[in-house]
């Protein structure tokens, strides 16, 4: 077993996580010596996220006294905005929901008017579950758009008019804590991978008005260069008939341009369906109307040839598909898996799962407490706090 | 700054790396006791793998001494296997190349032959270098085909008949040593990193006969769920003019079948050249002839077209090509960049290098050397031989 850190902020997630339940184990780990551990764990009881309490075992003298994380030290919020909705919840350390409310919205009526109402639901969950502005330790805000995680501000956001550059952590100044803002799709990865409580390498797509990907390498959310990783919806897709469609980004033949809910509404209309919402057109493909299945799975066979692109490239673990489109489950899934199969390699293919989202509606919120939890006990912020 | 491990093996890390050139710097660095890092610190310099020597300056008190990592305490022998060569090197532990050899083999002869002769090569540089077999602490393979990384053994490797599950760890079982054996892209990956001493995410993408490409994430190969990550040469690429070419693997229209070195000879040959190796079109293109400049540029295009999708996927700081292809530098790149910037989002395409390898024949071996390095000097792998 590999020797690992003995910062406060290690020890404290080596309990976290279950591999250590007491000092001498914390010795065992991090081979630093036991007044360095114990100085280091009082200082963590002291800032009260470990408490002490039982006996543990004994393997001989005297039995040792059981560690365990605090997780109602305090507690996070998180704030999941979509194009329509805004849903934000309180949680504990353990990203555990104690209060939950939502509302609907339009993200065009801006930053003010929008973040004013998620501060509104944000007070109202707190107090539903008893907690003070005082108890926040840290905010995560999950937004449909891209956003310049290192200042938590919406860079460009297609959807999301008036918001560029908005600096959305002064909106939740009140609680005097670290915000932390990134895109829906990197949230929901997080949420995902918290339900799944998996350290694999992932893509998690979702397929909505338009189409996005968050990228987790060994559990954790990848990023790249600029910040912009998992920006499949511009991927360019050749149509076998040679047909173009103009994406809204101005570039032909992007996928979500003629996979994405925008593009499967437009050709349910063409079809001449009575049909005005994309939601409407999943419901009768969850409902088997034939002309509404023929659409989704064509969007799922489309989608899946970016996909066996990607396998072949990243070789993941898993792929889960949540979004809108993604409620129409089966046929849109089948056509994905069509695609996949035929044109990945046997060996990245082989034992790929591809799944629905278990809990789409919660992953946004749930990622963003992760997010919140992450940001608030890594270990150089513990490190930071304890020795204050 | 975040506070670190304290095993020997992250001890040594931290000189090696010129992060701490004293035992107060180590003390400093991981916070473990003054003790613990003395008495770790003489187990390293017991194992030959630290020296003291000189002192340092004093910022009061006695100046302390100083100590160095000793890249001499042993080597490694670095095997570059090609379709038609073998190079190998031994260098020391910081990639310091003492001697090389290379010949020219033929793949197909199989493991025995060809192994017997890296054998030779290995007796031969040793021999060069005044080193014995005893001396060597890891060996680094680079093969052209698919690896097992954990086992060592090539699966189904599509260039080299007779390899199949070969496990090319015994053929140097002389050195009672662990023996690393990765594809050769993603060594050469390594190897271009070790160059650049780079901790970004970067793409290494060799065009030879095949097509290929090492993904490195943070400064370290990524492999994926069953290690084929990086797999590129088979994703489906669309001809505009409904062209179908059959790949060698028996799908339709893979990368490698449109834009790889033996699809250049084709169309070379078929556009009436008279050539009879990819690198007779490479070097012509290299001389400026129309047709042979023509071909290449297009088959840049082709692999752009792939490189912008994977671009906006993963977002690299870097692309750097090699491979024979790769050498016929301008138009290949400049086909590329066409493609690239054509079709992936400009945020991830701004700031992006694109590049032809400083060095593609060493990279190779340095990439192996590297692997084998990493490998002896794996924080684990220190801890358990020093307290051996």
């Amino acid at each position: 077993m590999a020797i690992s850190s003995a910062s406060a902020g290690a020890l404290l997630r080596h309990v976290r996580t279950g591999r250590a339940r007491s000092r001498a184990d914390l010795v065992a780990l991090t081979g630093a010596s036991r007044n360095t551990v114990s100085a280091r764990v009082d200082q963590l009881i002291a800032a009260n996220l470990l408490e002490e309490g039982g006996r543990g075992w004994s393997t001989g003298g005297r039995p040792p006294t059981i560690l365990r994380f605090n997780s109602r030290a305090g507690c996070v919020l998180a704030v999941d905005l979509g194009a329509t909705s805004v849903d934000v919840a309180v949680t504990d350390l353990s990203a555990q929901i104690l209060a939950t409310d939502g509302h609907r919205i339009d993200i065009a009526e801006g930053p003010v008017a929008v973040l004013a109402e998620a501060d509104r639901l944000a007070q109202k969950v707190l107090a539903e579950a008893g907690l003070a502005p005082a108890d926040v330790c840290a905010v995560g805000v999950g937004v449909p758009g891209p956003v310049e995680f290192s200042t938590g501000r919406p860079s460009h956001p297609p959807i999301m008019p008036g918001w560029h550059d908005y600096p959305i952590p002064s909106a939740f100044g009140r609680y005097g804590c670290p915000v932390y803002v990134d895109n829906d799709v990197n949230v929901m990865a997080l949420g995902e991978m918290g339900i799944a409580g998996s350290m694999q390498d992932v893509l998690v797509v979702k397929v909505g008005t338009g189409i996005g990907c968050g990228v987790i390498v060994d559990g954790q959310v990848y990023r790249g260069a600029q910040g912009s990783a998992g920006d499949i919806g511009h991927i360019y897709v050749a149509q076998p008939d040679g047909r173009t469609v103009v994406c809204r980004c101005g570039n032909e033949n992007c996928l979500e341009a003629i996979a994405g809910g925008g593009a499967l509404l437009r050709d349910a209309v063409a079809a001449g369906m009575p049909v005005s919402t994309v939601r409407e057109v999943v419901e009768r493909a969850a409902h088997g109307d034939g002309q509404a299945l023929e659409l989704v799975r064509n969007a799922g066979r489309t989608i899946g040839t970016v996909l066996a692109a990607l396998v072949n490239f990243f070789n993941p673990h898993r792929i889960v598909l949540t979004g809108g489109v993604a409620q129409a489950g089966v046929p849109l899934i089948a056509g994905i898996r069509e695609a996949v199969y035929r044109r990945a390699m046997p060996l990245a293919a082989r034992s790929l799962e591809i799944t629905v989202s278990d809990a789409p509606d919660l992953s946004g919120r749930l990622g963003a407490a992760l997010m919140a939890i992450e940001g608030f006990l890594a270990e150089d912020a513990v490190d930071q706090a304890v020795s204050r």
